[in-house]
């Protein structure tokens, strides 16, 4: 049926202009588009009632340009102080740059710059050139209780570097902070500079023997969907997870050493792998999501880069129960894990098969017929990565787990290769559906095994309570003993109010269902009122003991980051009821 | 020649007697005897120049009964509070037992009892039934500045629970504290209370069907050289690390959340594998060695118990260099790691080979023919765990890496088989040489691969520096990006102060040379004077504003503890100055 449908949207199929609302909200390279196939336009199409005439033209684009027009709050005195220590062509005040440097790429910036919305940017975007700036700017902001916010890579979704508190400045780290400090091939570390770029990093790596004169080519092997706008420095202090994380580990597992310039000087941790000194000082920093202070180096380690090596995979399970159960063996069988290892629930499943042109298609008629059944079949995808007989005998394992488990190999089928063409572009097409009113956002948490059929039920179940929502659900980012689980809702809604209904209704889901509120994404300005309820007064207590330590005077990062000093109507879980629509 | 010496020394071969001095500072079971056997018995008349006529006859073997001599100094008020809230039978004030709860296993320890040496004890022997018990006592000794030492197997090397400061209490946990309180066999994991002993978790793990009604027997795979008289909580507050550390992880690997009964309340982790919600809290409270609170209960991840898979082997190498270069490549190489690992200098090889009876063998003399030679060569011994292709895998590829590295296989040799029936009762052997004024005693330190040879180059020729002491190296406990770096000393002296100032010199020179103080035996009191200088003042701030949080008062392991409170003459690394002889 999805080959039958000829309908094409009437997308924006344009270069998003320069200086445009719509050049900050859109998702990456501002030449980037990427439409959502037949398959998924069909789907949109049945669930939200949409016909071709109403999607046939695209609304509210959101081209216009942004003018500089609001003023900066910073006093004439502090921005010459800045212009001296980093040189005036590093300080900008302009409207679209400060935007730039405080709104992410969370749905709610989006809705927001949709509706011209320009709320909490800071008053100027300062660059350092290098850590000496860090330490002054710091230094300065302290003494002048100047709040300092910092801009990485910009693609939090959790409101992270937004600037809550006036009179701020945003640290671009982006600018200079990019560089390589030290390569340690014996180690297999690299140390670099928090500003630099998870493409540039991984260019380096992988061409290593021509950018460091190293003996071979290595890999971070750290990868979120926002790889390609994402910075080391935003991965560090969120605490953030690759899609191959399951055999790379989360960036806490590849991080042997930092240094931050806080309020209070400069700590650097040690380069051992190990210790027994008292507590771990990188795991105390990582998570500080820039309230303790301004991450300036990381030394990382490194794989070495096998891409030769590894083995694909993709397999049907007739339920979730299996699917869950094959799972949990997989990561519990002592082989080694998985690189990517992905496992989508009934609804999810359902949404790839439209999406990869397999529902409805001959292929699923026969599956259908043997027993694998549209909104009970699940899906299970990924590759390993590794030494090549490690990597053969993960693939043979779950090969083995999953037939146990009564799973269909659909290797051939070249799902994971599916998967793969998308997974780093599938943001593109947030847009294109937002330009109609459907909205996709997502949401996700840490679970034990045990947890998460309850979990998984809980937060389903409350996402599908409201009309015409899809609920797609996966786990990514397999542990022994749990594991993410990972919510997409997709909807059409009108208002910010229906959205943010929708989004703090499913984070108080995850919180009274015992889940961990963020696995990856951190928990910045958006998911902080939850925090406490979540951690419990003792642990937060413990993150207020440390950031008295670190910034006395709350320079970094105020305004509600982690839960720390939020405004009384953000600890109500209402601080947007007065955005408008 | 190791052969043909039929010279047996006068060992002590009687039960140790109850009561007496020789029952504390003895290793482990008071019936528990391992002499030294012929071959290291030539090895320390040959090195120290001891003959026959004085190794006939042992001295000052410390028999003596130990008499209750030292008054209680805890207030008549405070000591039946304590009655009160646990009962009378769980209060002990005589000097025998607190002694016990109070010295460890380190060296000093037992110095200080074969001089009837007496010092920092804690007053009052209070054994909690539960942790209502332990929040009874923690709230009582907050409210009266009572200072709270904590007992858990007693196998402290580092001073770790002596009672520096008066009028203080031990919590005994070992003596209630010790049950199961949660099995999830879905996540694999076992929630436990801190005092339960080594043995007994593995027993229980190890037969689970019966034990825990478990489809599956467990393990939870740490197995430090102490495990028979060890705890689950000592390993837990000081990050220790068990002998198959490589495969399994160190403690910090396997703990996924924890309790702790502070003074400022109880503090519960979560248990989800993994979150991004701020600061790491388990990573935080670990390391803190009792002077943020008690622990009280752990849960851990387990591995499942398949000793039927493991493939042993050892190799010897011609020289050090090649042995580290393919001990680093092995943990590098990407196809999961051993579970022993451990490559031993040329030093130790040599008393390896006169322990395991090869050095003056027939086949010693092929080796050496075959440029294996004395002082030069060196041997790599382990075992893999797993599932059985991962660990055939790992076998095979370390076969082909040794083989590289022009090392020789020795697996026929069994030589990984005689070195594992010594893991756990070497430690009897302190006491026979001893008994003959030899002392043998252990530091060891975290390093980076590409530190390695340098920390190994300065602290052997600290060792070697004072004369007739024989010192011993192996790297045990690897990493990707490094290891642990373990020295034996064997040496002849005759009073503490000799012995301090090669300790100390010793954690000086590892100080000194970069490494990190501690790779798993904490820092304790011992080695507390070293930390700042080694994590530097900005860590040390943090391990200060935690105890300030946790502990304000400062009832928590005080006086000294990972350098927090130290007297100006422990600051000054001469705490000990007035010890006797």
């Amino acid at each position: 049926m999805a080959e039958k449908s000829k309908f094409v949207p009437g997308w924006y199929e344009e270069r998003t202009p320069d200086g445009s609302y719509r050049s900050l909200l859109k998702w990456g390279d501002p030449e980037g588009i990427k439409h959502p196939n037949s398959g998924l336009v069909k789907l949109v199409m049945d669930e939200f009632g949409l016909d071709e005439a109403r999607l046939s033209k695209a609304s509210n684009l959101s081209l216009e340009k942004i003018e500089d027009t609001v003023p900066c709050k910073l006093h004439p005195e502090h921005l010459a102080a800045l212009i001296k220590i980093v040189g005036a062509e590093n300080v900008h005040t302009d409207t679209y740059e400060r935007i730039k440097r405080s709104y992410g790429k969370g749905m709610l910036d989006a809705l927001r710059l949709r509706r011209k919305l320009i709320e909490n940017i800071a008053d100027a975007v300062v660059a350092p050139r290098n850590t000496e700036d860090v330490r002054k700017i710091v230094a300065y902001a302290n003494e002048n209780h100047i709040p300092v916010y910092i801009f990485g890579g910009g693609s939090t979704v959790t409101r992270g570097m937004e600037a809550t508190l006036g009179g701020s400045i945003s640290l671009d780290m982006s600018r200079h902070m990019t560089k390589v400090v030290n390569f340690n091939e014996i180690d297999q570390t690299i140390t670099v500079q928090a500003g630099m770029s998870g493409p540039s990093l991984e260019h380096i790596l992988n061409h290593a023997p021509k950018e460091l004169g190293a003996k071979r080519k290595y890999t971070l092997g750290h990868f979120p969907q926002s790889f390609e706008y994402s910075s080391v420095g935003g991965w560090v202090v969120t605490r953030g997870a690759g899609q191959n994380s399951t055999y790379y580990g989360k960036i806490e597992n590849l991080v042997i050493a930092q240094q931050y310039v806080t309020p209070i000087g400069t700590l650097q941790t040690c380069p051992q792998p190990a210790a027994a000194t008292g507590p771990d000082f990188d795991q105390v920093m990582m998570g500080s999501e820039g309230s303790f202070g301004v991450l300036t180096e990381v030394t990382l380690r490194l794989s070495r880069l096998m891409p030769e090596n590894r083995k694909k995979f993709s397999y049907m399970f007739k339920n979730w129960e299996d699917a869950m159960a094959a799972s949990r063996e997989v990561m519990q069988g002592e082989f080694g894990f998985p690189s990517v290892f992905r496992i989508s629930d009934p609804e999810e499943t359902d949404v790839m098969m439209h999406l990869y042109h397999i529902a409805d298609s001959p292929a699923d008629a026969i599956l259908q017929k043997m027993g694998y059944k549209p909104m009970q079949k699940c899906l299970m995808l990924g590759f390993t990565d590794g030494e090549l007989g490690f990597s053969i005998n993960i693939d043979h394992k779950i090969r083995r787990i999953c037939k146990q488990y009564g799973a269909f190999e659909l290797t051939f089928a070249k799902v994971t290769e599916a998967w793969e063409k998308g997974r780093f572009t599938d943001p593109y097409m947030r847009e294109d559906l937002m330009d109609f009113g459907v909205l996709i956002d997502t949401l996700e948490c840490g679970v034990t095994w045990s947890q998460m059929p309850e979990v998984h039920k809980k937060v389903h179940a409350f996402i599908k309570q409201r009309p015409h929502t899809i609920c797609m659900t996966h786990i990514s980012h397999a542990y022994p003993q749990g594991a993410n689980l990972y919510f997409i809702f997709i909807a059409k809604m009108d208002t910010i109010r229906e959205y943010l209904d929708l989004q703090y209704g499913i984070i108080d889901a995850i919180t009274k269902s015992g889940a961990s509120i963020s696995h990856h994404h951190g928990v910045g300005k958006q998911t902080a009122p939850w925090l406490e309820e979540q951690i419990g007064k003792q642990q937060m207590d413990v993150i207020r003991a440390l950031k008295k330590h670190f910034d006395p005077r709350n320079i970094m990062n105020p305004g509600g980051t982690l839960g720390l000093d939020m405004s009384p109507a953000q600890a109500n879980r209402e601080w947007s009821k007065d955005l408008e629509g």
